[in-house]
Order: C-alpha cells, then sequence, then structure tokens
C-alpha cells in the first residue's frame, strides 16, 4: 500500500491544505465498502490529485442530515438506491453545483433527464460508472472513448444473477437449484425477482442505450423478459447446435430507429459474450470504425461497485492532462517464476526419465504433468513444471542439454495459471 | 450519419463562432483514415462539444511547415510514428500550451516522462490511447478508472499480428506458412521482425506498465522474448494439456518490485486472454479491489486507429460533465426480427414436420436447422430458424399451438447470429 511507503515523489505537486470533503449518503453493503476503501487509498489519490478526500459526513437510515452534509461536502457519493429519497438529494446537489457520484440504476433508467439536465445548468459532474455492470468501465467508454463514433448496437450481459444460474443450468441444474445455489453463494437476493425478471437488466439497458445513441430512454419502454421460465433441456439441447444461453441486453439501430430489450438468447460459440460464465458481466459496442471492443469482469459485490464509485470520484478531482509523475516508483525486477513447458526429445532408454526429473529437483523444480510419445528409437518427453526462477530453469536446461541420452537442444515455453477468481 | 440529419436539437448549446483548429502530422494509412473519419463526424463532434473541429494543415514528407501549422492550430494530432521527428514536434507543441494527440508507442515507450513533464509544465494534455491495443480503452482505463486502484497485475495480448500467427499454427500451419498468411491478408508487414520479435509488443507493455504502476519503464528495461522459434508441435501437445498458446505481456508486481516482460505462454482454457484468437487484442487488469477487468477488440487497422485517436480528441475537447443533451434522438422500435430456438413435443406421426414447416413458411420464417429426439409416443423437435419479426413469430407459435398433434406449448428462444469480423 502506497500509504506504507515513507519516500516522497521529488516531483510531488504542491498540496492544498484545504481536503477533499465527500459526502456520504447511504451506508449498506456498497456504502461500507466504499468508505473503507477510500480510507485506504486515500493517501495515494492526495498524490495523485493534489488533495486528500476525506469523508466529510455519512447520511444512514438513523444518522446524520443531508442539508448539514450537502454543505459541508465538495462531492456527493448516492448509494442510497431507488427513487426517493435518492432523486431529491441528487437533484439537491447538483443543484448547488456539487459533484454527485452515484451507482443507482433505477434512479438513471427513470430520472435521467432531469438529472442531466440539472447537472449542466450547474456545471457540476454527474458520475455513474458503478450503476451499469459494477467495476467493467462501459460508462466511460461510451460516454469518452467513443463519444465521437457511430455506435451501431450494443449487446451487454449486464446482470450477474443470471448469468450465474444460466451457467448453473448449462451444467444441468434445474433453475430451482440453480437459484438457491445463487442465494446460497450470495449472488441473489432472498427475493431474486427484480434480477430474474430482467427488470434489472432493462434499466442498465436504458442507461447504456441513452449514452450509446443520445436517445433518453426510459425504463419503461424497455420490454423484457426473464429467465424463470427457462427448461433446463433447452440449454441441453441447444448445446448440440453450438449455442449457449444467456441473458442478452441489446440497444441496436433498427429500421431507423432505437430498439432496446432484454430477453434470454443463445449465441453461438464464436460470439463474444457466449464465453462469459459465472457470475460476470460483459459489454460489446459494435460501430463501422471500431469493428467492436468487449470489455468483461466482475458484475456486482459491494467492494468491487466500490471501486467503481472510487474511480469515478479521483475523475471528479482530477483534470486529466498528462501522467501523473512518477508516484512510488518500482524497483524493476528480472529474475521472476513461471510454470514452464519443457518439450525434450531423448533415446528411448530405461532412466532418462529418472535422470531429467533429478536434475529439475536439483534447480527445485516441481513437475506437474509429465506426456510421454515414442517416435522409432527416440522418445519426445513434454512436462510442466510448477513456477520456477528463469535462472533456474536455464540452470536446468543446460543440465538436461548435457545428457547423453539428449537428441535434441530441450525447447522451454512458459505457462500462465489462473491466478484468479 | 449525424450529419444527414436535418433537425437541430431544440437544447442544441450555443455555438462558439470559432472552429476548433486540428493540426495532423502524417498522413499515411492512420492519417489519411483519421482525416476522413474527423470529416464524417465533425458535426456530430460539433454538437457534442460546442465546437466545429477542422483540419487546419497536414504536414506529410513533402509539404506542410511545422511552425505554420502549430501556430494556427488548437491541437495537434501527431501519426508519424518513429523518433525523430517525431518527439521534437510532439515536445514543440506542448511546450507552446497546445494539447497532443499521438499514436506513437516508440516515442511514449522511450521518452515518455520527456513528454509527461512537458505536458504538465505548461497544462496541455497528452492523450495517446491509440499507441497500445488499437481501439481497445486501456490507456482510459488506466489513466482515468483505475487511477485510485492498486494494481496487481496487467496480461497483455498487445500484438494482433503475433496473435493471427499464433492462431493459424494452432490450426496445424508452420511458422512460415502462418506468417505469409498473415501478410498476404495485411496483418503482418513485408519485414515482420518488430512483431514477431516481441519488441512491438515491450513498447506497448512499457507504456502500459508506466500507467498502472506509476513507474517509468523505458523499452530498453522489458526483455522480450518472440514467437520465430515456436513449433507447430507444441502447440499439439499443448492442446492435449488444455493449454494455448499466446504471446503474452505481463507488467506485475514481484518480490516487492515490478516486473515487465514478453514472451510467448501457454494460459489454461479459463484464462480470460485464451478465447482471444486471430489479429485481436486483449487486456486483463487485476486488482484486489476489482479482482479483474478484461478488454479486447481488433488490435491495429488504419481505421480502428483513427478511431482511438478521435476519442481522445473529442475527449481534449469536451470537459465531461453530464451526458451531453439528447442529439438526434431515435424512434423507439418495438416489433424486431430475431433468430429463434423453437421446442416442441410433438405427437410420433407422419406430416407433423411437414405441417409444422408450413405454419412457420406461411408467416416468412425460413428454417436453418432441426433436430428431432424420440421420447416414446412423442417426439421433441427443436427448430432454429432465420431471423423472423417477434409479431410474426407469436403468431406462427399460436397457429402451431393449435396443430391437433402438439403435446405442449411450443417454446421460443431468440438466437443471436455472428454478425461481425
Amino acid at each position: 500500500m502506497s500509504s506504507e511507503l515513507p519516500a516522497m515523489s521529488p516531483e510531488r505537486p504542491a498540496m492544498s491544505t484545504e481536503p477533499f470533503s465527500v459526502g456520504l449518503l447511504g451506508f449498506g453493503t456498497v456504502g461500507s465498502a466504499f468508505a473503507t476503501l477510500l480510507q485506504q487509498r486515500a493517501a495515494h489519490i492526495e498524490r495523485l490529485t493534489g488533495r486528500l478526500p476525506v469523508l466529510g459526513g455519512t447520511l444512514t437510515t438513523t444518522e446524520g442530515s443531508f442539508p448539514e452534509i450537502l454543505d459541508s461536502s465538495d462531492l456527493i457519493v448516492e448509494l442510497i438506491g431507488g427513487i426517493e429519497p435518492a432523486r431529491e438529494y441528487v437533484l439537491g446537489a447538483l443543484g448547488a453545483g456539487k459533484h454527485v457520484v452515484t451507482a443507482n440504476k433505477q434512479l438513471l433508467s427513470q430520472h435521467g433527464e432531469e438529472l442531466f439536465d440539472a447537472a449542466r445548468a450547474r456545471g457540476a459532474q454527474l458520475r455513474f460508472e458503478a450503476a451499469v455492470a459494477g467495476v467493467v468501465p462501459v460508462i466511460r467508454v461510451l460516454t469518452e472513448s467513443l463519444a465521437g463514433a457511430h455506435v451501431e448496437r450494443v449487446h451487454g450481459i449486464v446482470n450477474g444473477t443470471t448469468n450465474f444460474i444460466l451457467s448453473e443450468m448449462t451444467r444441468g441444474s434445474s433453475y430451482e437449484q440453480a437459484l438457491a445455489e445463487a442465494q446460497r453463494q450470495g449472488f441473489a437476493e432472498a427475493d431474486p425477482s427484480e434480477d430474474v425478471s430482467g427488470r434489472d437488466a432493462a434499466a442498465k439497458m436504458a442507461i447504456l442505450a441513452r449514452l450509446a445513441f443520445g436517445t433518453p430512454v426510459h425504463l419503461d419502454q424497455v420490454p423484457y423478459e426473464g429467465i424463470e421460465h427457462l427448461q433446463t433441456d433447452d440449454l441441453q439441447y441447444a448445446r448440440e447446435l453450438g449455442l449457449g444461453l444467456k441473458l442478452i441486453g441489446t440497444a441496436e439501430r433498427r429500421d431507423g430507429g432505437l430498439s432496446v430489450r432484454v430477453h434470454p438468447a443463445f449465441l453461438y460459440s464464436g460470439h463474444p459474450l457466449a464465453s462469459v460464465n459465472g457470475p460476470f458481466n460483459a459489454v460489446t459496442v459494435e460501430s463501422d470504425a471500431i469493428t467492436e471492443i468487449t470489455m468483461s469482469g466482475p458484475g456486482a459485490g459491494g467492494r468491487q461497485t466500490a471501486s467503481a464509485v472510487l474511480g469515478d470520484l479521483v475523475s471528479a478531482m482530477l483534470s486529466p492532462v498528462a501522467p501523473s509523475p512518477p508516484l512510488d516508483p518500482l524497483p524493476l525486477v528480472q529474475d521472476v517464476a513461471s510454470g514452464f513447458y519443457i518439450h525434450m526429445e531423448v533415446a528411448d532408454r530405461p532412466g532418462a526419465l529418472a535422470s531429467i526429473a533429478q536434475v529439475l529437483g536439483e534447480q527445485g523444480a516441481s513437475i506437474k504433468s509429465v506426456a510421454q510419445h515414442g517416435l522409432g528409437e527416440h522418445a519426445r518427453l513434454v512436462m510442466v513444471i510448477h513456477p520456477l526462477a528463469e535462472s533456474r530453469l536455464r540452470e536446468a536446461l543446460k543440465r538436461i542439454a548435457a545428457l547423453d541420452f539428449l537428441r535434441s537442444t530441450p525447447r522451454a515455453i512458459r505457462v500462465i495459471e489462473e491466478e484468479f477468481m
């Protein structure tokens, strides 16, 4: 953590003596995760932006006063959810010229234009990356990277709960079993209807459609179908046809207009969304000039959503010019450990494998798998070893090459294991 | 195209009378694609930003004067490539307080700090999304969305040429055959050494490492290995082990420092980069708070790179506040055509399939595939049909349900075909 590193960059920008005060509305799962993350990253953010972000006040269901928090804050983070009182507070903050960061998809999909107008009227920023697809930066990409583009279509898996359930059903579970498993693992709420009906995804697609096509779309204008009526055997038959089933949100130009809708859909296996499994979100944006971009990542989760809120906060504090001066630059490390695939051709004689394994063992290598293929008098030996420093791998290869039964120079290629999720 | 639409939004912002003058340095593949795209999107960008972007001057190998172009431009787009004279021009522009957009990975990976310092000294913007991974918005995401994050690791397929060659080799081609095919399709240059050696990817990883870890990394500090020595049978053996081969760039925290490197690597099939095939780029960013984000899209290509440059231009012109007022809002379309999967249970009797096919044909449906499964006296009939309007599909289902040999209500699920690439 940068906050533990004592050295200050010699190019550290001059600090304002004033901290940057953040008013936090809502202290549920996301709100408390945001408060924690903000504290962890505050020193880093101060060095990026020149001001130390601090929580100036928190409004919970039982504590705090909105007018007081507003008065003392440079920026309001709204994580209450739902329409009222969130709408009143966000409009109040924007009307006072304060920047707002929110994760509230209901509010944006039903009162977006009112909020956008209020922000523009006072020149305040309204940022809402966390409202759609968690930490997947689709809002920023649509509003900034693709602001000048002529978007043709947006396809999204924007509800992680239903994607998890459908992944389970593809593996043979019934809908009921899959839903119960989602609830057990915390991916579905006790009342899952907002997710499984497709309504949550419809709200998110209304927001994406507004940004991609400059067309106000109200949640009520988005027809949606859920996943409650899907049968496990549909997924089995579909697999025979090379199809995978997802709950897909679509916003696309059609017949001179715009179609926005959410429904289950089969995807051919080559589709970039077809391989998105489990509680993940992914969005594909198509346009003539860019062909297509796909972005994916974990859907919801308090810490992920909080991270998206924090990114918006930093953007609101920062006028992006060039990258900041080097902060806590790290030393460059060269001799790193990797897993390796090793290919050898050896005379097919007893003891060859044992000798090679001994050389590897002397260098600290641990063998993960071996495959041997006969080849007349020779054998091809292919091994995968667990992570080993490059210097030790080189030494092992040198010693193996010197063994009298080797028939060609051994080849090594690094292997990257699954390290996350 | 918005330029063909006559109606102006009633909320259209007041226009400055001054156009926004863009000086273009370099008029090769990307430069000419950028000039075309800018002209096509100029009216749209004027409505977003309030100023009409115009090409104020173009510097080619034979025409134009840099001092004159600089003097008359609000922003410089540098698409010459290489170190000199690009470095001199970019420093000159930043020194004059002009914003710069560049796609120059060589320059950034070898003189990045000098350019960043020059930009900060004058408060000028230096944007370079197009320098890494084409239209995949990894620069923006690292510098903005993840500015406050503690990144652990960046993995990238950042060279489309080598990814195309490796995809061909996975299908059995030799390296030489695959390279020749890449050259034939325009994915590799006549002299491919910059790509196949890994040096191009190393330059891009140096840039990403600087942004993700705040640590200046020079191209010369990035060890790289290419793909020239890979054997087709390595890819075959690896497939037996469940591994796919990619040229991977890595920047990660290791042993209290930073390791940045490029080399071929095997990926387990569940890795988010394992399914990225052909001339595509993809980048995965891992961090504790976000878990991981993956972004993918076409690698290079003049029009794609030009689109990334245009996105940077719009960002430089725009101070993002709230989304702009609705521009050319589109009518909402409801009755769209989709492909459909249809599941039916029927009495197993002659003529059932023919009757169903007739009903579908009356509604204009065209059958793409059929599968029939016996089930005692019943049969399950699963069909996939080509795109059909929803209203017609509903009518067909109603008529099918009324057929006397139907044993259950037919179920329909939409199918999304591969429409791009």
